[in-house]
């Protein structure tokens, strides 16, 4: 098959503002392209677009294979239709991990979702390092913004930091888990649990509901150990069944709730300019580390001065500053 | 009075080597300093001592204020004292931030413990980064290690992300807290507990005794929703009165039991050679950032990008590609 060019910019612009699906999606090609001529084209195009993002609900849905995302996301995305919204789903996983979290990959469970003119679902850009694929995410938001969908939920497996970056790009950020066979919960990482506007015990049916119950019960307890958020909202514990549909209704209400309360008040305004703010010194942070370890001259010193470093040869700081030294091709 | 004159590099090496406590703290004020001429020949005496460190048991103690960090360190201090080791204390706060963890603001606490021939306290550096800071704090250690200290406290009050900074230098993580009147702790900071090898409630005694025993309890049952620690180790939760010095000597055994079975199961070996590596790539980090931040160009568009990216006039990674293009000297 031949690799489709290239459009001229003002086809991208008018084509995603239309929202035509075709258009959006060879826009985020565009923008996932690292090649030179590709990423100045993709900085016009959301240059242009800009002033049409901004106007959707983000969600960040979170939790570790088997908790039954998709399931989750096609459940609760078929409420989210049928309230007369539109959804745009993402995933962030940086593909070189060893866990892939591929909404694709999942197709069937989100079979009926997928059929919907009114969603569009796109799976993780691929790459190797956070940085990048979290920078790719956050502009294919902006773009599905721009093309009308007036919600967005972004997926993590919560590979590395990769539930920091979703946080840090949606408006509310929802914990999926399970209960394991022996009460013990599954799928609770290093502070994870601050991070989430609403805990949802999934697969609470069947035998499983008594525990799910008991664990709920549980959770709120620990999450009282937890500091106070500094937003005006306190997490809550909820279960639900994303195969029965119980309780997705309440989780749907809740984040509504949240919605109105936090647009009212200000905070989603202003988180997003902190967002927007953090997204900047994140990427350049993201931009430097990537011009440092491409570098020629550091790549070729780089596997013996990490071996000097690990055996205690050199001191690591020293390293350090003579790499960066190196980096700017200054005398030592 | 006088600024004392630079050393010649000699003289600090045999001064630090031979535990010379004069020259020792010369020695740590040229690490501290950014004089260019400093940082050259302080490079080169951390490259002399390099192969007579690491031969200390590296303790962090983190805990906000009010838990009595400083006594808690004063009584377990001289227990370290009495069992024939040697202590240097040092801390890592930036001092730009609000809350000031002076350990020499606190000096009277630890007056028994300042007067002893074999304890060597030194107050964190100043300087306006955590990144600065932590890798003077690091090398100030190895100096004191050098220096035949063989065992190194390092204090924070955990200003920001200073906890993460400590646990990486160190082989033993302590938290330390207090209960509060109604029952519930006091600093529990978002993602603290699960980097503690120990937990310890301060202040168990009088009518806070019960509370405190109560509280260990409930602590206990909210490590469990924990994972499972990396290493060999399960961080278990005591009390202690760092006034009575009840409960005193079960924890320093406790940290020479840590101490015997991590070295003869390897991991303090491994554990530090995967610090040192860290700290390299750290400090490349906050170099490249150090760079970016003070170069002229960059502050002069600074105030202006960030404001044009708040207000979503500019998408945020765009405006990072430019920025960092225009710190490489690059066209747009």
């Amino acid at each position: 098959m031949m690799k489709k060019r290239r459009l001229p910019l003002d086809h991208y612009v008018q084509g995603v503002l239309a929202g035509n699906r075709a258009v959006l999606s060879r826009a985020i090609t565009l923008i996932e392209s690292s090649l030179e001529e590709d990423v100045l084209l993709s900085e016009k195009l959301i240059e242009q677009i800009l002033p049409y993002t901004g106007r959707s609900l983000r969600v960040g849905v979170t939790g570790v294979p088997g908790v039954g995302k998709s399931t989750f996301i096609g459940s609760i995305g078929n409420l989210i239709l049928d309230s007369g919204r539109s959804l745009a789903v993402l995933a962030i996983d940086p593909s070189s991990q060893k866990t892939h979290g591929s909404i694709l990959g999942d197709k069937t469970r989100m079979e009926r979702l997928a059929r919907n003119q009114r969603v569009y679902i796109r799976p993780s850009p691929t790459g190797k390092s956070l940085g990048g694929v979290a920078a790719k995410t956050r502009e294919t938001m902006l773009l599905c913004e721009a093309a009308g969908f007036d919600t967005v939920i972004i997926e993590t497996v919560g590979v590395g930091q990769s539930e920091t970056a979703v946080k840090n790009m949606v408006d509310f950020f929802l914990l999926l888990l399970i209960t394991g066979a022996g009460d013990e919960l599954q799928g609770i990482k290093k502070g994870i649990m601050e991070m989430a506007d609403l805990l949802v015990i999934n697969k609470a049916d069947g035998d499983n509901l008594g525990r799910a119950v008991k664990t709920q019960k549980e959770l709120k307890k620990v999450l009282h150990y937890f500091p106070e958020p500094e937003k005006d909202w306190s997490p809550s514990v909820m279960i639900c069944s994303a195969h029965t549909l119980d309780g997705l209704n309440e989780i749907w209400s809740l984040i509504l709730d949240y919605e109105e309360k936090m647009t009212s008040n200000g905070f989603l305004s202003n988180n997003r300019k902190d967002q927007q703010l953090h997204w900047m010194e994140e990427h350049i942070e993201y931009l430097l580390h990537q011009r440092f370890y491409s570098h020629s001259g550091i790549l070729w010193e780089l596997g013996e001065a990490r071996l000097k470093v690990k055996e205690g040869e050199v001191a690591a700081t020293s390293m350090a500053r003579n790499l960066v030294r190196r980096f700017f091709n200054e005398k030592e």
